[in-house]
């Protein structure tokens, strides 16, 4: 059975590196000794090394070892094998990119329908969904595709951003953006305040953490989604 | 010569479009008695008919007519023949995709280096560095491509924002994601804020309006530019 959380983010504002997650985590990785962790976005331009060291001292206090999977030869095999899995976030065109470039794409995706639990936090998140395109990076690498996981039928959109009341700037908002995006495309978008997760077990989805998460449909006005809604249905 | 105005934005906060730059459109397109709009980056995805309306609208204020490339049967050759060039914001991988399917990508180079005068804003400023890159605009297309018209020997980050003093939200700043760029490119890119504009002659690049920009190189601490400052040396 497919067991994922889909974070909007790693971290809140002035809070630790995926503290508000940690009660959620315990569970997700109840009976995990080890955590594969796939660090290709790098944020921020971090080292793989680097970024792997910050992300195994936050699972350190749960029991659970960290490695790397650049520190493997074959990566691919390396989350075939892994016990746990943790996509961090960053880059999504830089992720995507290697994803496809190691053939850890296709390996993410058997395992975790396999049954091996998942966690993805920002970008990490953004590859669940149907395809990149919902993501709010740069375009700083051209990957070979813009399709990702797939494993929930829908986009993402993380670190959803309302409209700032008041500003003054001229660029599009995040909904219209989306907006732009349904132009083209059909699938469901949901936008994931920060703060907010999915905890996705088999076909169901449950919307977790305090806040409403903001769906957007080709076709129809935005709505707001209850927090703790069941999103089992949304496709 | 090349004659190109490069603007962060259209529209100012509170004015109608384009209108902060009527001075200088009138100077930039003096004896054009015509216009050819590039409306294919659509914001908000709003109609090419809608769109060069809305255009047509200001230019009539200066006297010049306007029509839309879509309504030409080779847009190529209508880019060609005309005796102005404005290609307007919306999304950047949108109007990359079709001015690449279109083969308007290399008409444009090509009248533009012949003299043709050319104004961008946003979308349309952003294809005029040497990629695509720095947009900040959401991947709603794959395009076949990223690079894009290099006309000036550089890349741009219109609707250039500066971090916001007191917010709360985790997602990366503009200055991150350029940094980012920075791990994996080496062209300088050059954040120009709303209100500001590029006015390029031949090899001369000039930085108009009353606002500062900043630039970001590989390697190197941002700097800021000042107002009226020529940016003919960066490459």
């Amino acid at each position: 059975m497919k067991k994922l959380i889909i974070a909007s983010t790693s971290t809140l504002h002035g809070g630790n590196y995926l503290e508000y997650l940690a009660p959620a985590l315990k569970e997700h990785f109840k009976g995990c000794s080890s955590l594969l962790f796939i660090p290709y976005a790098r944020p921020g331009g971090i080292s793989h090394d680097d970024y792997t060291k910050r992300v195994a001292g936050f699972f350190d206090g749960l029991g659970i070892s960290v490695k790397g999977v650049h520190e493997f030869e074959d990566p691919a095999e390396a989350v075939a094998d892994a016990e746990a899995l943790f996509t961090g976030g960053g880059n999504t065109f830089l992720l995507v990119s290697q994803l496809y470039k190691t053939g850890v794409m296709a390996a993410i995706e058997n395992a975790v329908k396999a049954g091996t639990p998942y966690l993805g936090s920002s970008a990490g998140s953004n590859i669940c969904g149907l395809t990149m395109q919902t993501t709010n990076d740069m375009p700083i690498i051209y990957p070979p595709s813009f399709k990702t996981l797939g494993l929930v039928p829908f986009n993402l959109n993380p670190h959803y951003m309302d409209p700032q009341p008041g500003s003054t700037h001229m660029g599009e908002t995040r909904e219209t953006r989306i907006k732009e995006f349904h132009v083209f495309n059909t699938q469901p978008v949901l936008g994931l305040r920060e703060g907010s997760w999915l905890d996705v077990k088999g076909n169901t989805v449950l919307l977790k953490g305090d806040l409403s998460a903001r769906l957007f449909r080709q076709g129809k006005e935005p709505e707001e989604l209850e927090a703790g809604s069941d999103l089992s249905w949304l496709r």
